[in-house]
């Protein structure tokens, strides 16, 4: 019984900095690195990369829609065979970064729109997987827990972990509530925290209504981006650890 | 005694199409694939790499500037540690799409300016390939025959093949004449037969000066998007066949 | 009762060739000229703009999406206030290169999804209007026959020149038949024309339900960069003229 | 016996911030706006453009190499052709949005390599110069103090603003020390500000060499996104003022 700490990194691109990833990395498990396309660079990608072995983080592929100007945030349409060749060029691409460091790639986090997007979409959903599958099966896929997307990379026979947000709310269906509706972002620290506890320990989340809801809580995503990241990363890092609930 | 077809394919770009790849295909045993960079996009890198596979042809990743408008053929000032990452990820991205296709990735050939510039500069030549050593010593390195960069793979422990041009002339220390002075192209077609069937068979190449320059001719480029580009991979294709140079 | 035919132009992007510019000019009034973003380049624009002066073809501006790699065709969600900038800096780049040879632009068109996603939604509809009132009053919109756009843009004081297409059946609704939807596509050439015949000499246009359809052809779309662009553009000046139609 | 005080803005780019533009607005007379091909964005331009006139501050085109990846930093060989094409629609793009909104476009300042490459590059500096010419002869034209590209300018009929810095030392050909050298950077801002007021008072500037050099300091370059960039605005702003330098 235990969660593991993930974070989207590696979204600098070129002359403009973003994230303070160096001080979130102690504080972490996985690192989602930016692939080129939303975001990152190759530069960038390699000091990250850099960054995840000297922390003994896990490195993860974090692949979006080829949108730089939109962050990878945008819904564009895609189909699933577009969605499937985004995905194999950037697990490749960090995973050449990866090796080339002697390491290897553990994970992929889509990123943004595409892991919004393909969460409850079979057909993207299937693609995305096939993509990693077909790339590495070995690779681990972590996606939004409860959705689709966790029942059908597995039965395609990939290692899925689900992943759980501490500052979201949830509705009945064990989905987040969305950001357009009141109450879907959790401001107080201590709820999240509580929430996080519930999810590890209980194997449930309690939804907006009250209700309780299981969820397979596998790992957490960190934002590393806004402002209070990286004291929520070292609070909540050291609840959990004191509740023997990370390695 | 036999030699290597290649051409660049793989440079279409989303609506964009470039090249002759389906019809030059047959003609050829190597293909390097634009990677996305300066041509080339997901899409196009699966289409052409599934082609490569119906033809029976080489998979070789095509790295170039991250220069799309230029289409990486501006020589742009770049440090060796830029040009190491800038060919990690692209032979990574186009190494994925093989695998996802249960193929491997034979060979990696810089494009453009990358190859223009890295020839005989020891820092960026030095740089490419450690970089594609790093991401695996089992890939062979397409690059200008009787260049620095030649002997720098080799000991780094590199397989290389030494390109020819059917269509540039050569100087006396065995590099081409450069495209600004007079005879630089050869523009008819049994000239270029001639030359190319010299440095194959007798391991030499006439220079404009008339001196014999020692040359190992171990691939050939042929253009791929150019008016006659066609006929002359069949004729070239049909000679070094009737000669036994090629298997 | 006169039309215009017009076409987008200029949708080169670097080493990437699009569409037969010259060879279509001398047929069609109106060119709307890809501003660099869904497609075109700052050479193109101004190779573009010289081609249009030397044929006496209006100069207009064809804002799209900055989307590159979907060719402006995607339907990505973006704010009204996101429709107003990109439509502002696009007919700025425009107007500066018509400028610098010493003409004027004349009128703009949205592009792709731009066009499309705004006919009929009120919010991006109002915003690419004020973009084009406040950038240039005297600036003529080309937009949908009977769309909602067309009121608007009215209402804020431009002058519209209401599109029709030649080769697309319409709907009861004055509205185009969807892409997806059986008949949609006019690929008969009489037919095309006749219909064209119609829209401008009795003002409505045939649906295909079979009913009469009220509608305004300022002016006609003529597709550039598909087989038989050249012959249908031929033709259809050809028939427009014998029938004093166009000037 | 007056000085400009200009600085870069307007160069984040989508997701990604950069500078302290409203910061030091206060303390400027003209803002440079990157037009989106090295920095910016359609949004961004709308933002300074509106800060700008908010402060009372000349609206410039800052435009620079299409060359995201490189911040427009890195020294692409293009022709006087391309770099005029490069000009004329960034010019255009930003003086539509100062239009936009009821402004007027004062100056252009070229960017960072295209700055350096075309100061004293005759062939560069007319085609820049020329294109600024082409789309407005009343624009200012901010250049290299003591360079070529000022009186090839000026001979064309543009008003020039003679540029010149506090952070950088003197040659005796009166160009700035290369970077590359010993004592490039004046790192004490007591000396920096020593500099300007000879440089203003004065009309010269101590060279490394010790020899006084003539110089027209019209336009002083303040640092937008480095440490310290506001507190040096607000000094030399101050220092200036107190002497009755600036208005």
């Amino acid at each position: 019984m235990t969660i593991d700490l993930n974070c989207d990194m590696g979204e600098s691109f070129g002359a403009w900095k973003m994230g303070h990833d160096s001080d979130i990395m102690p504080y972490i498990h996985s690192a989602n690195i930016a692939c080129g396309f939303h975001a990152g660079d190759p530069h960038t990608m390699r000091k990250t990369v850099a960054d995840a072995i000297k922390h003994n983080v896990n490195i993860g592929a974090h692949p979006g829609f080829n949108d730089l100007i939109g962050f990878g945030r945008r819904n564009i349409p895609i189909t699933p065979e577009q969605a499937y060749d985004l995905v194999v060029v950037q697990i490749g691409a960090l995973a050449a970064v990866a090796k080339s460091q002697g390491a290897k790639l553990h994970h992929v986090k889509p990123h943004g729109a595409l892991y919004n997007m393909s969460a409850n979409n079979e057909g993207l959903a299937t693609a995305i997987a096939q993509a990693v599958y077909d790339v590495d099966p070995s690779l681990i896929l972590f996606t939004l827990a409860n959705s689709k997307a966790v029942t059908i990379a597995q039965s395609l026979g990939l290692t899925v972990k689900q992943e759980v947000f501490a500052d979201r709310s949830y509705q009945d269906d064990g989905m987040l509530t969305p950001r357009t509706q009141a109450g879907a972002m959790i401001t107080e620290i201590e709820v999240s925290i509580q929430q996080v506890l519930h999810m590890v320990k209980d194997g449930f989340v309690i939804a907006q209504s009250g209700k309780k809801i299981p969820i397979q809580a596998d790992t957490l995503c960190i934002h590393g981006d806004q402002a209070g990241a990286l004291v929520f990363a070292q609070k909540i890092h050291s609840v959990l650890k004191q509740e023997g609930l990370i390695a």
